[in-house]
Order: structure tokens, then C-alpha cells, then sequence
């Protein structure tokens, strides 16, 4: 389709992103959206951008592209305690877009706002001569003061965290079909390549956090690297057992056949799970609430005095991970 | 500096952006970030992109970008009679930035936050192998049901804009040199290139905005297309008498020297200048209020029954202006 033909901004939100809004976006046709917060609550706001070739690959599906732009900052929200209110979308999309492209990417965006109770309020999209670069603002609400925050782990407290560790990482890996893959059987990768496309927020567990966890975030920069930052943020710092951090079947299966794979577990990012601190009388109520809602819980560790990085035991040996060295400018 | 020396994106944020960071902001160094809304208020949302090459020109300074980025978001709030509450900042870095280049940015976005009375509340740093890209999310508040909508605007009002139409336009045009900008002054240049470069957000109108318009949004892709989606969005039609649409000296001097620049004005974008309708019986308070505050108000226009694009009268001829033909992907 040349420039000339192509439609405008206009006929393409109402197309395509008008059908998968919420209530507050007016129908896209406003200059703005209205969000009419709950009586007695905190709006907690979370913004984060992905970049073809540096976030996903651009050969991924655009609904996969989509579930992930909205999956990891609605993984924000959960990790602070806030049920999600709305989302804001901006999207500079290449020279070379199409509208099938956009009409599978507005689809896929309007089931993952469907699933993660995370209605479209409004956006914004550009033409950039550029790799596709999407931005987006989440909303999310609190009761007021209630915020799960990432500074306020307390000495003695336990370390948790959902789900199973390393998967995407393997997962991202996994594409250039490495020696230990052929370890794997085809449900095992499927498994691991599905957790690196598309992100799972816990956006069930915000309420039984804010009841239970004196801190959290979500893991997206790696397991070590992340609770490395919220240990200093809280002015403390963890003893782990790194036998506790659960793997998947298929993240064992590829452990087990490439040692050194454990590593790219604990660091690798794109998890998207909670990390957090609990005091040792709340475990047994927030295990049965998390069972509840069908979320597994580990216990990894526990918060300790201090002010290093936090100590990883195994084997007898103990280890302390490099922290931010992946994420350089 | 080599990729290898550069800072952590958690180094970045804490020297430039913590700084000048809002107290909803932890300090930058959460997830996320928390806004209390005030009581009997709704949230207005609003998210603008900026592209260099689209929206900017790459050698502009970086506080300009910032600025503009901050302000064309802070008009939309506006324009909706909304008080600036905070914002996010999505900010997709070229290859080839600088620490001097963020320093600027972080530095003008700063001062900016700081004029337009709009904290920095969060935001997320990226790579990317393309142009710079920013992309703000702005957030206001109203008390209660009382936005002001592009959908409301009913026969008989006055169609009003603040300031002068087509600066940014022409300051845009200024930079290739034209014939034309010889017949300028020195001063009358710099205005128009000024009003190009630097928006300013008419945040401080949208409390009498509030009180006053039946309907308004923000000039930002030109006058007569704008007005044209205001009317057809509330299902009617406009009579503009073109003669009324306010120049600066330094327009009016340049359509002196070159008639066609006229229509540049009108059609141009850029303006951030609030479009308005407000029933006859308002006009005096409204025209107090804006007095009062300091910004000037013309009237130019009525709103009209009908479904066709507004008529511009002009020298006794009629012109209806094509609708988003500049705006095609």
C-alpha cells in the first residue's frame, strides 16, 4: 500500500482500537480518558517500553508482542498490591506496518486486556523510522496507603516468589537451538519458548500481597539481579537456598543437561513473576490464600542483616551474583 | 564512550531523573508509582508520542525536546479542564546518545515539569536502534463528572481560541529559508520559531474552562481540521469568520508578504492553543477569567446546525478546509 493510500490515524482507532476499549476511553475520540478512582484509594501508575529485536523478536505474532507490552507492566501492578484499572497504549510503528499486522495486534491486545481485567483508556500512534517501539502506561488501585512497596523488607522476614524461575530465559535461548534443546521433549519446549512470549501477571495475587507481604516487585531483570535491588532498596540484604527456587519440569530437563543453565535461571530475566518478603507469621495464611487462587508459592530464602548482595547457597558453596552487569547501556 | 562503559539504566535514573522527580515518585526507585487522587475527583489520562524527524528535529536542544514532549500532553489535560497531576516519561534512546544530551533533556524536562506545575512520577529508559522517541503519559484531575468533552458543543454557542493560530506553523516553515521570512524582523522570526519549538500548555485556563465551554480540545493538528472533529464529534457544523482567527504581528506580517501562508496557519498543527464553544451567555465571565489570568480569548465563530465540514468566510467567498489529508500513515 503506498503512503497516499494508506488510511489516517483516525480511521485506524476507530477501526482497529475503538472496538477493544473500556468505558473511560469515550470511544477513543477524545483527547484524553477519565478514570473516576475508587473512594478511599491510591492510583499507582507503571510505564514500560519494548522494542523490536531488544524486548521480542519482530517475527513474533503481533498479538504475542501485544499480551507482552500489557503482561509486564499489568506484572508492575501486581507486584505493588494494585488491581488493575486501565491501560494508555502508544505505538510507533515502522515504514514497512500493515493492517493485517495491526488488526492481529489489536485483537491480541483486546484478549490480553480481557484476561488481565485491564481495560484500553486511550493512546497515541506515530510513524517512526525505526524498529516497532510500543509504550505502555498502566493503571492500577490501592486502598489508600496500602501500596506493596519495594523498600520496607524487614530482617528475618521470608523470601518468596511464584511460579517457577528461568523459564523465559531459557525459553529466548531455546531460538538458536542450542545442543542441550535435543534433551528436551517437544512439550518441554513449547513450554519454556510460551513463557518467554507471553509474560503471566499475577494480577490475582495483588489483594493477598497487600494483606501479607511487607515487600515486593515483580521479576523482570533476573531473580538475582532483582533481589539484589530490593535488599539494598530496603537497606538489607538475603541468604538464599538456590535449591528452593523453582524450575519448571522443562528447566530442570535443560539444567540437567547443560549445568551451567542454573545461571541463566537465576539471571536471565523476563520472568514475570513475584518476588517477595513475608514475615514468618503470615506464611501459612498467604500459602493458603495463594493456593486458593492456584498461584504456587516458594519459599527461597529469608532476609538477613546487611548490606551486600545477597548470598546464594549451594552445594556447600555459596555465591553472590553480579548485579545490573546485563543491563549496560 | 564504548557500549561496555556505559552507566546501568538505574544509574541513569538516579543522577538525572531522581533530581527532578515528584514525591509520588519514591524516589524512582520502585516499580511504580503512587498517586493519592484528591477526593471527588475523576483522573484524566492522556498519552502523545513525539518522533525526531516527525515531531521534532534532531539537532533541536534537548530541553526543548523535553519541554515539548511535557507540553503537548499538558495541553490535552487542558484543553479537558484538567490541573496537571504528574506524568510518565517513556524515553526510547538512539545509539548515539550522550550523557551532556540527557543532562539537557533531564534538566529542561525539569524546568518544564516545574512550569506547567506537573511533577515527574515514573518512567522506563530504552534502547533503540531507530530515532529518539518519547512518549509522555499525563495525568489530571477534575472534580467529579466536570471534564470538559469534544462531543458537547450545541447550536448557538461561540466557537472561541485562545492566543494566535499558525506561529508554530510558519516558525516550522522558517527553518528552509523562504522568501517570505525576508519581510521579518529579526524578533518577529525568533517568535515564530520560538512558538514551534516551545508549546504553551493553556493548563492555567482549565479551571474557567470548567466553568465556562460547552466543549473544547487543544489546536494540534491545525485549526480547521481540529474544529472540523470537534463539530462532526458533536454532530454539528461551524460558521468561522476567518478575518476573526487571531495572528500574531509576526504572522500577519509573513501572510502579508505571502497570502497563501494564510492557509498554513489554518491548516498547520502545532499550535497547543485551546479550541473552545461557550454559549452566548458565558462569553463576558469567560473573557474576565481568561483576562484575569492573562490569556487572551477571540471569539471566532458560532457553532451551526448540520453535518458538513465548517465553512471559513473570508473576503465574502465560503472555504470548507479537507479534514486529515496531512495526517495520512
Amino acid at each position: 500500500m503506498s503512503a497516499s493510500e494508506r488510511p489516517s490515524e483516525d480511521s485506524l482507532i476507530a477501526r482497529f482500537f475503538a472496538p477493544i476499549a473500556g468505558e473511560g476511553a469515550l470511544g477513543l475520540k477524545d483527547d484524553a480518558a477519565r478514570l473516576t478512582p475508587k473512594p478511599g484509594h491510591d492510583l499507582i501508575l507503571t510505564t514500560d517500553a519494548l522494542v523490536a529485536r531488544v524486548h521480542f523478536l519482530p517475527e513474533d505474532s503481533p498479538g504475542s508482542i501485544a499480551r507482552k507490552a500489557l503482561g509486564v507492566n499489568v506484572s508492575d501492578l501486581a507486584a505493588k498490591g494494585a488491581d488493575p484499572a486501565g491501560f494508555l497504549l502508544s505505538l510507533a510503528l515502522p515504514d514497512d506496518w500493515t493492517e493485517d499486522w495491526l488488526a492481529d495486534f489489536a485483537d491480541g491486545l483486546g484478549q490480553a486486556s480481557h484476561d488481565f481485567s485491564c481495560p484500553l483508556l486511550g493512546g497515541d500512534t506515530v510513524k517512526a523510522r525505526g524498529p516497532l517501539t510500543l509504550s505502555v502506561t498502566a493503571v492500577g488501585q490501592v486502598p489508600t496507603g496500602r501500596m506493596v512497596q519495594r523498600t520496607t523488607a524487614q530482617v528475618g522476614d521470608l523470601i518468596c516468589v511464584t511460579g517457577t524461575i528461568g523459564d523465559a530465559a531459557l525459553g529466548l535461548k531455546l531460538r538458536s537451538a542450542p545442543a542441550w534443546s535435543e534433551s528436551l521433549s517437544p512439550d518441554e519446549k513449547a513450554h519454556l519458548a510460551d513463557r518467554y512470549l507471553h509474560p503471566r501477571p499475577r494480577h490475582q495475587l495483588a489483594a493477598t500481597l497487600r494483606d501479607h507481604a511487607s515487600a515486593a516487585m515483580d521479576v523482570s531483570d533476573g531473580l538475582a539481579g532483582d533481589l539484589a535491588k530490593m535488599m539494598m532498596a530496603s537497606g538489607v540484604s538475603a541468604l538464599v537456598e538456590a535449591d528452593q527456587v523453582p524450575l519448571s519440569a522443562a528447566a530442570a530437563e535443560a539444567v540437567q543437561a547443560s549445568s551451567e543453565l542454573f545461571d541463566l535461571a537465576l539471571t536471565g530475566g523476563d520472568d514475570y513473576e513475584i518476588l517477595c518478603t513475608v514475615p514468618q507469621k503470615s506464611l501459612d495464611s498467604f500459602r493458603q490464600e495463594a493456593d486458593r487462587i492456584g498461584i504456587s508459592l516458594s519459599v527461597i530464602g529469608r532476609v538477613v542483616a546487611g548490606h551486600d548482595r545477597p548470598v546464594f547457597r549451594m552445594n556447600g558453596l555459596e555465591r553472590r551474583y553480579d548485579v545490573g552487569s546485563y543491563q549496560h547501556f
